[in-house]
């Protein structure tokens, strides 16, 4: 992609009106239109920069930090990558959660940590009714240190993942999706499946099945959610899903089996996840700190999952869909059977010949990390992403 | 602040003479005034000009190299946001105490981290008559190395915190005193209390009423150390205290009585502390391996703490000060009564007040090991401030 | 040295085809003279330009991932700092070993930490067949995940030590040796003696000799191998050893008398390893979880090495060699008699004699590694450095 014609697409991105100067990026279902579609743009325009060789400096030098209170290693290193790409170095704050846990020392370490701060990335989605609450406590503390002239500017928080939503994860699909089928028109009326598949592990997040059918529902597709019985969401994103879909001239449907999800998909996203009400009695569990009753809980819980063994995405099941071969999403790691695991979500013969498109789908992730940043960090990214363009400055090369 | 401003301020500065070029930030007490202005005087002009959204970078690559021998985040965040305004990586040596206190490696390591390195920042105050001395054994090993041509240059050694000194948090102390007064002629007679106050832990380092009481006597100011009998400091840094305090016109006094040191101050800075006598026991013990016995230390200092618990800092003694209404100061984080302990250094409701100022106070820190910095790495640093606003090079923007 | 003379310089480097670009630096015997020559100057290069106070910023963002399966502090640094140099931000991977070591997880990996990476520094040095094994995994998938479009390039993987071969430390005693004797042509026909030496750990990896070897072995000098009866090294890079010599017009020989090796040295190389067959033994053990036959193995292991006590360079071994001074060189950390354990590999006054010049052989490292990332990742590196030398930009300054 030559200059000029990215210069031509960051003048178009111009008259998005994404409105996130200043803000934070938390729940994709909670923004406007423009703020989505201007990230997403956005995210895909770096990436063609970065594939041009064009460098993406926007600041000299200020410190990205964050905080991963899950362990993480392709959402680390995509935060990390996109600061590197804009000019900022990275702080990792290594807090146990009970050291940060704590009202006053949210507010404190908030402060603390905002002082040349441009964005603070946060992962924090292992309990139920906690991630999110977490990130609006530090926003909340950076907008009054802020406020009250303790810091020098007001540092935006981005979402890594909550319990609630993975907006990185689902916008990175977005892209993909859009480079897959040839543009985000191409993606009306196609069939995408948000499926549960069986796994041998516990405990996996809600954010990810929520913020992709919260998300792809905007963009005109029939989205299905399948599940057994009791793996349910939370209500919030589905209504939020369900009014996209009303709004996008899409739909949104939920299903209990896996076969009739599967017929005539385009694009099939089988992926674990742990019930909402197990989520919610865990996180209780582990504030009473009652261990006991917690090996409980995975006991029951791993035996309901064995229940589901058929959840698996196999090529019997890939048979089902769109001429036998809807596209495989998956935000990785996945239970491969028979490799990462006796058996699991997909099997190994659907995965490998799909690996490298989910490689693929996951190489978005920095730059969308980087489009939040230049949304959430200039008042004009537009016109950021303009001079980028147009200085036309290499990445490489004394 | 406009660049034209800043530039006449940088020429000002120019006036005076800190030479630290080539040498550490070791002990401030021990730095004449001209090193202790111009650093603090830097520090304040960096503050503005990154207010002023100047990029202050003067380094083109090249590593900034920590050890933090004891737990930090507010100190490893400003020494990495320090670093990363002025263009440095930051590069931390996470080697146990036992591994690098042994002579022959302290020599090995400060040779190896010193080849591309600018500025060596460390924190050791866990222990009594330690920490300064393994600084200067860095110090010294990349003297030596340098001198011998096996560096390129010599690193300059910062003090973040030794068992004597804390002189970045002391001169971030001055600086916000200098904004909340108006200037430092301003605070000529000004009462500060550096007073002991109640903890239930023990074993906190003497470095920071050291430092301040070390620091503020420069200035004119009258300075009153306060403590129960038997919380003694170094005898070092309160003789200087002496001598800075007649030097300057101010005075330096102590006091049994936390009223009594209250009584019409302008400044608070309540704080707990363990006595010089407990933290050298404490070393000898460690180092003797008598595990018993420190747990009998341990529960001896903690009963004595027990019997001063009225040494904390409550609105009645707040009623004490000048206009009921003294500027309160503290390091972070404070033993607040009923928040992070039982009872501790300041009640909730006289913390909540001034809690933002806290956070003021702190956010010089950045600026203070900046400014130490460029005044350690060039011979004329007051020359480099002038070209940062010359220049005037936005930090943001493509 | 003038930008002028650098200029001269790099223009001349302009004649070695060193033709490593996009591709991986893993084993150096397995190397053409040309991209071994390239690099070796390249290093000394950038060394000379980093004294002549010049930026060798290269890249404006983009990241250097590291992975580090063994402790490391002096390459860890060495990777860090030539990255920065280079304008490169450094992201360590901390996966333990059996998270990564999974066939699935390596592809995935690679392809993960691919996106924005320019090159992946991996230590693996633990167990024989492993380490390199490891690296041509990574290089492979990363190989891959390129080929088909996943990243934004083909990182390129260099071995910051594995089993076989420690290219970064052979290549900085390369450089070091020629500053030393004045010139490469001055090492012809010098007697370099790589010897066992005595230690009282045990497990010490193969790779330094063997790189040494295998290395010197091409610059004409006489390279005697000498060690224990049993404590046998790998045959690959002892055979390119024998290669070389033949080729260069130096020799390699072996002995297994300490006394004869240093009999009219120029240069001697003391230093502990383990038996290739302990480290083999080790290593299927660990795979069989045979804690108990390992502890067995240990005991064994030490008691032959006590066996040989009397290899300790001492002075009475120096005064072998040649006028009585041969250059003493250590990869560090060395096992000094007295200081760092009873009886090891030196003793204290021969050490100490050496040290600085220990420190010196060290300074090249991280100028290697900044070699060995040019070359790799630009097509004609030698035109990169000729640019740093035109535009002559200071490193420092504002």
């Amino acid at each position: 992609m030559t200059p000029h014609r990215l210069c031509e697409r960051a003048e178009a991105l111009g008259a998005l009106h994404p409105n996130l100067h200043g803000k934070d990026f938390l729940l994709s279902y909670e923004l406007p239109d423009d703020a989505i579609g201007f990230v997403h743009r956005a995210a895909a325009w770096l990436h063609d920069a970065a594939r041009a060789g064009l460098s993406l400096r926007v600041f000299d030098g200020g410190v990205g930090v964050s905080i991963f209170r899950d362990k993480s290693t392709r959402t680390r290193y995509a935060y990390r990558a996109a600061c590197s790409l804009l000019g900022l170095q990275t702080e990792e704050i290594d807090e146990s959660t009970s050291q940060i846990a704590h009202g006053e020392t949210v507010r404190e370490t908030a402060a603390m940590l905002g002082f040349c701060t441009e964005v603070v990335g946060i992962r924090d989605d292992m309990f139920l009714g906690e991630g999110h609450k977490y990130m609006k406590e530090v926003a909340a503390s950076l907008e009054e240190s802020s406020h009250k002239g303790a810091l020098l500017g007001r540092p935006a928080v981005l979402n890594l993942q909550c319990d609630v939503d993975h907006p990185t994860q689902a916008l990175a699909d977005l892209c993909h999706l859009e480079q897959v089928f040839g543009g985000l028109e191409a993606l009306r009326g196609k069939k995408l499946v948000m499926s549960w598949a069986s796994s041998p592990s516990y405990g996996k997040p809600l954010s990810v099945p929520q913020g992709v059918v919260a998300l792809m529902t905007r963009f005109g597709m029939d989205v299905v959610l399948a599940h057994p019985p009791g793996y349910e969401l939370l209500d919030e994103p589905l209504a939020a899903a369900r009014r996209f879909a009303k709004a996008s001239g899409g739909s949104f449907a939920r299903t209990s089996s896996m076969e009739e999800a599967f017929a005539g998909a385009d694009i099939v996203y089988p992926k674990s996840w742990a019930p909402a009400s197990v989520m919610r009695e865990r996180t209780r569990l582990l504030r009473a700190r009652e261990t006991g009753r917690l090996a409980d809980l995975e006991k029951q819980a791993l035996a309901e999952n064995a229940r589901h063994r058929g959840w698996e995405c196999t090529d019997e099941m890939m048979a089902l869909t769109k001429d036998k071969k809807a596209l495989y999403m998956h935000c990785l790691p996945a239970d491969v059977s028979g490799v990462s695991c006796e058996a699991g979500e997909v099997s190994a013969k659907v995965f490998e010949r799909a690996r490298l498109d989910t490689y693929r789908q996951a190489s978005h992730k920095p730059f969308v990390v980087a489009a939040m940043i230049l949304a959430t960090r200039f008042a004009d990214p537009a016109a950021e992403l303009h001079r980028i363009a147009s200085r036309a400055k290499p990445r490489r090369g004394a």
